[in-house]
């Protein structure tokens, strides 16, 4: 791994001084901030997700607050997904489109009150784009980063930690609902959230300066649990069938290729950016779909830069995004973004680097 | 410095292969891709760029492409600079304003044809932002990112170099215009452009299969001229006065108060985009300008992450943004963002992590 220079135009989180002195040993970078990868000891890492609780510096998952009259009519023309029935305290999963309906993003959109919602984003730009959208439509809606750095708290565990620290009403959370509370005077909005399919909780920290005293109450909660440091797990992301946009989609990935085509309603009024383009593609079927890409081979793969061709008969029928060692499957995985007449198992060979590896393509998730 | 985890969302460059190659010891994100910030040897390499000549990875400049009927339209909505003058060949230093006339990118706008731009970006993602002004004004343009990564020969020696690849026709070309030729094969737009003040030219390679055949084309042809890798140096861009955007700028920086005002042109056309938040905030006076801040001490800073609080009297007047040694003045020093009413001359402290570093102000550039 090569090293990552400084520089203000990458931002550490607020939780950027315990991580280093968790011992962090590398970074990604996501939304122009740093975001730790792993403490050194990634099959520890990756189990203690598994059967235990790891609590992961997610700052990176920024907000982006749609505040003032015109807020949920903005989420609205933003997300092709029907909001007309999301609640106060309620979160959903939707997928940003542009007007060709590609998508440019998958975040949790959280509704905080009728004229305040937040979307939680992945890793594109969608401060300017709905500051965009809602400036050329005349909309009464102040676009903004507010100052709000999730931390998550994930695996089995996950909820008698939070539990621990917040009370037994954490318990009675729905998936993606979150309740507005603060501890020892920090405020925090409390999230049965999470990059994993683990279970777990996401605290989404409402002041900056206090990411080091709230990881601390994190980490002291946890240790009757044996807590310790985590991240977003490749591994146990692929291996769950969760979606890293820009990672595993391109320039022309429209949300029924990726397996949300669930979260699109046809129905939501006209004026939703992309909503014409998404009736189309529906109608005449995606070119492409995801499928999940078991490989040949006992040696683990090294996560990478690139996509690798899929290859069947010599002919290119399309690629391999991300790809990783599974733990529990003891395969190398991968995520396969291939023409949409290509079946679960399909027996294809995968162009690594020149070198041919077999594979078969089955449904998603893995496990 | 910490460890970079390799990852799909992070693209490596055309020139990857040849920066490892050559030694590369850490690198940034930018748009998505890893660029090279050193080969190991930073004053070496700082003194190569001043005094010799220097070639850089810096593909991470991508291409935002305009393209069809009203490509030339859409250039000058996004761009309060006029346009009416810009010619085939020619390129434009733009500021990219929002709607609110904060500045969210400071591309050189390139003119290939009255059908055809390309916008060189800085670090946001102007592919979205431009996508979404055409899409809501119903613009007949395709908005894209074409293969191209750009290849900078940068310092005195830079001249010679490329002429000895390209011919003597490329000494007459003027200060950000450029010509399409090709070498070998590779198709190349050439400029005379570059982020240092040193002179130099980009080679804009226009196929990504082809990049480590052009870097070894300009490694050939500088070597009687000592050519050596290097990277857009922190040194001598903040010595030179050279704008980072993202890193000297915040989500309230417009024209103005970074020394672009000479680039906004207060009538072009009503539809450009934040074209009357720029005409009242020029009535009004912008409310900070960027000065240099020269600091006392000869201990060398380092490059971080954070900006710093300015104070006079008790009292923050603005911020510290990026700031380096300079190995010219011997001094430290960086890029002040402070109150309109603070002047050149001006006595201040530097709240640098609790550390009170005395700084005098000044005008840009340094050198």
């Amino acid at each position: 791994m090569h090293s990552i220079m400084p520089s203000a135009r990458l931002r550490p989180s607020p939780y950027y001084a315990s991580t280093i002195a968790e011992g962090v040993k590398s970074f990604t970078t996501y939304n122009h901030m740093l975001m730790p990868t792993g403490y050194g000891k990634p099959e520890e890492e990756y189990w203690r997700i598994i059967n235990g609780v790891s609590m992961w510096d997610v700052a990176v998952e920024r907000q982006i607050q749609l505040l003032g009259p015109d807020a949920g009519r903005l989420a609205q023309i933003l997300s092709p997904r029907d909001l007309t029935k999301c609640v106060e305290g309620q979160g959903k999963y939707v997928a940003l489109c542009n007007h060709a309906g590609t998508l440019i993003n998958d975040p949790i959109l959280l509704k905080l009150a009728d004229d305040k919602y937040w979307l939680s984003i992945a890793d594109s730009n969608i401060l300017f784009w709905a500051r965009a959208i809602a400036a050329e439509r005349g909309l009464d809606v102040a676009v903004s980063e507010p100052d709000v750095s999730p931390l998550a708290v994930q695996g089995p565990k996950a909820e008698d930690v939070v539990a621990s620290l917040f009370g037994d009403w954490v318990r009675a959370l729905k998936y993606f609902w979150f309740s507005e509370t603060d501890i020892e005077g920090i405020p925090v909005a409390v999230a049965r959230s999470g990059w994993s399919k683990q279970g777990g909780f996401e605290l989404y920290l409402m002041d900056g300066f206090k990411g080091d005293a709230l990881w601390n109450l994190v980490k002291e909660a946890g240790r009757p649990f044996d807590i310790g440091p985590g991240n977003p797990n490749a591994c146990e992301r692929i291996e769950s069938g969760l979606l890293s946009w820009g990672g595993d989609t391109d320039d022309e990935t429209n949300p029924f290729e990726v397996r949300m085509g669930a979260y699109v309603d046809l129905d939501v009024p006209d004026d939703v950016v992309g909503i014409g383009a998404l009736r189309r593609i529906k109608e005449e079927g995606p070119k492409r779909h995801q499928l999940g890409a078991l490989m040949e081979g006992q040696e683990p793969t090294q996560i990478g830069f690139y996509w690798y061709d899929i290859v069947k008969d010599g002919v290119k029928i399309g690629d391999l995004t991300n790809h990783v060692w599974s733990h529990r499957l003891e395969k190398n995985i991968g995520f396969a973004l291939v023409s949409a007449d290509v079946h679960p198992g399909t027996d294809v060979v995968i162009d690594k680097d020149g070198e041919a590896v077999r594979a078969s393509l089955r449904a998603l998730p893995f496990i």
